[in-house]
């Protein structure tokens, strides 16, 4: 068992495991499916993992951390893991594979749907040690920080390939001396590409530099 | 003291009552503020809260759940609450009540920063209850709840006021037998109006609704 624990409340982890496009309607036309429970378990691991990374990063913004979360718990990493730790195998026991063809994350909602079975059968503490030690160690944090933090750095190496001037200029700073917020302009050779808004200069540039790098197909 | 028992650890509560805009930046340029203590209440108050909705609404499904989450926990409306449960005068004690003018959600950050504060201070049970008990009762639920769900019923309201008529289409429905998506256009005296997708008809009706009440500028 995936928890490593008997479970309490079994019916829960069979609803986490009814996928909405398998669940019966009932005659009012409530459909039962693990799409609550998801939503539930989405929350619970938004939370554990912003405790994480609050604690492992005690120097950096919330800027960071945020994004540095998003990354880490989007569909396409929580379908992953969902395979990875067995969910795949446990749903064919259950239903035939063909029966759910064509939902791309349909393991990483049936992950957050588990996670919510689990905290409602054990609780917050349980389902944290659960998530830090089980669900966690699937997620490529170094891989994911990387990309998270040095868009500006990255336009700058892309300006030394290809020979380019960039150039950081603040536009305006709106707000008073003690609530401000940067408008910062990125210039390549003199003209405009990019602009980005932050509360410290760092800020507006890094988001400046992320909307640069867009524009210009910069690959991170 | 608001949390109703004497905090374990103080200097949580007052770097909750630190604004970015008046903390204090480190030779390295990282800013003392409230900012991450706000990113970990920010997840500790929606996971309180989706499992408040989860068990309030047993039969309501995720869409509902996330709408009506969305807008309890809204900047505006926890400004509100943070002014209401005495945040502003506490930080009228802390600083000169000129500094701080400028930044609308500033009570509502301080909220989230301080309930990020009591969960480190006391854990995840101890902060579910003071939300329930203290934060969760200056949220208007029931006004929430009436314009979550109604946009379906808006519309027709709508017609019959103006004598229009109004008609559901399903467009086309997508993907496989178990694994639905329905397309339905809005039809307003046979013209199309707006179109909405979902795993449901009824859903996929909200959906149409909710946009053709946007494009129609119907008030909610």
């Amino acid at each position: 068992m995936i928890i490593g624990r008997k479970p309490l409340n079994l019916s829960l982890y069979r609803l986490a495991l009814t996928p909405s496009g398998l669940g019966e309607e009932t005659p009012k036309g409530f459909k039962i499916s693990n799409e609550r429970l998801e939503f539930l378990g989405d929350a619970v691991l938004g939370s554990v993992i912003a405790e994480y990374l609050f604690n492992k990063f005690p120097y950096r913004d919330e800027g960071f951390l945020t994004e540095t979360r998003s990354k880490l718990v989007n569909r396409e990493t929580l379908n992953e893991i969902g395979i990875k730790i067995g969910l795949k195998d446990t749903l064919e026991q259950v239903v035939s594979s063909r029966q759910f063809i064509g939902n791309k994350s349909l393991f990483g909602d049936i992950l957050e749907a588990f996670v919510g079975a689990v905290y409602l059968d054990r609780g917050y503490k349980f389902t944290q040690k659960l998530i830090l030690q089980r669900i966690l160690l699937h997620m490529d944090l170094d891989g994911m920080i990387s990309t998270v933090t040095n868009y500006k750095s990255k336009i700058i190496e892309w300006s030394q390939k290809e020979s380019k001037v960039v150039e950081y200029k603040v536009l305006r700073v709106n707000g008073n001396q003690r609530f401000k917020e940067f408008v910062v302009e990125l210039h390549v050779d003199g003209e405009s590409v990019a602009e980005g808004k932050g509360s410290t200069k760092k800020k507006a540039e890094q988001e400046a530099s992320k909307n640069a790098c867009e524009t210009l197909n910069i690959s991170l």
